[in-house]
């Protein structure tokens, strides 16, 4: 589904995991390239700490001000897995055993394997839609606008697919890179007239130094194929001017 | 230089390319290990894209609410990059060619190289003090408890050495990590008795699937050896329990 006014969502990311540098996050990577797919610009990521009052509030301030909000984190088994009661809390709706959740682990593991740590997965905040998980079992859950997913990127990745239903995205953003064996003081100028000229276009200039090149990619972004195709000519045309030599990366 | 209260900071990327999913963020962890290993917990990361208005807004809170900022990307010559701009903004104050910036740079192009677009990267609020950048010369700077760093990781990392005085932290973060082969469900209860009963202590539980290995990483957090020593007696009691491997990552 598609409608015509601009779409945005915020990820916010929560774990100590993350704040201590211990873990790399990669599901900012995934969520951001999967909602641009269907219109949905990220406006902004947190990554905050396992800290129940600290989640509520940036929850609350988030689900406001964004169409969506995708939490990563905190959905397991372990006592500092508190996104569901924390969730529970900012909706003020009460934080439950979900019933459908309850029959879908008790169903995925052997009898005698539903111990208290897996049934603490099924307590959510009433009424949540659940998220299936085709990998490891225990859902994810949906409140109004926000998803919350795990933190485990490979499980992540796998519940996007049962969502795509669920957004309701904008136009798709579009991008479009040209690689050039440059620097960008040598282009900074002429890349300035231009972004000035196309101020609905998103024109970002990124050094890059990979296998051994060294050059700059100019990465051209909009809703609008034929603005991204008119920014992209006015770039063709300084390169081809400054005898610039264009690269694969 | 050490203090005895606690130290934290925030951590604030700013850069379309992270949003667009385009370009994974690793200096978050760079800079937590760094800051860590210095006694300063990071409070928060947050991701923001490149608008003045929001750069500005973003900063005056994160530089209040913490003892210190680190900002990345966006210092460059392009016209995409206004992070000096807007901490000038943030500050209040005049945003000008630095003339020590300008000093270091005139000398680290060739006579002629030094054009607009690289000139543009001296431009900085008054006063700020330089970080140098020993890769590829353009200084990050500082103001008060602000510190600007470029985006490219490699850059940043190799400025961080010239930085180490300026900051005053608290107690080093310890942290001691025991890997064992089960998944978290099976600990949860006990871990979570041993969480309640250290409250000072930071326990984290994170599943691997690592090199075909299944498992769960506890990890202990504290500035106190003898309370993290505490801790890990404690798991090792429930793991040798349990009959639980202790396992290598």
């Amino acid at each position: 589904m598609k409608n015509n006014t601009k779409v945005n969502a915020a990820i916010l990311i929560i774990g100590n995991e993350i704040l201590s540098g211990r873990t790399q996050d990669t599901n900012t990577s995934t969520l951001a390239k999967w909602l641009n797919s269907m219109g949905v610009k990220i406006s902004e990521v947190r990554v905050i700490p396992d800290i129940e009052m600290t989640i509520v509030d940036t929850l609350n301030f988030l689900r406001k001000s964004n169409n969506y909000v995708f939490t990563t984190g905190g959905i397991g088994p372990t006592h500092d897995d508190i996104t569901a009661k924390s969730v529970s809390k900012a909706f003020g709706l009460t934080y439950e055993i979900h019933k459908e959740a309850f029959e879908i682990l008790k169903a995925y593991y052997k009898t005698g394997e539903f111990n208290g740590g897996r049934q603490k997965m099924t307590w959510m905040p009433k009424n949540a839609k659940l998220i299936l998980n085709p990998t490891s079992g225990a859902p994810g859950f949906n409140v109004e606008n926000v998803f919350c997913l795990p933190g485990v990127p490979s499980i992540l990745k796998s519940m996007l697919g049962g969502l795509k239903n669920r957004i309701i995205g904008g136009e798709p953003i579009l991008s479009h890179t040209v690689n050039l064996k440059t620097v960008e003081s040598e282009i900074a100028n002429s890349l300035s007239k231009i972004q000035n000229q196309n101020k609905d276009v998103e024109i970002g200039s990124y050094p890059f130094f990979h296998a051994g090149k060294l050059g700059v990619s100019i990465v051209i972004r909009s809703e609008n194929q034929s603005e991204i195709d008119h920014c992209n000519s006015q770039i063709l045309k300084f390169v081809k001017e400054k005898k610039i030599e264009i690269v694969d990366r």
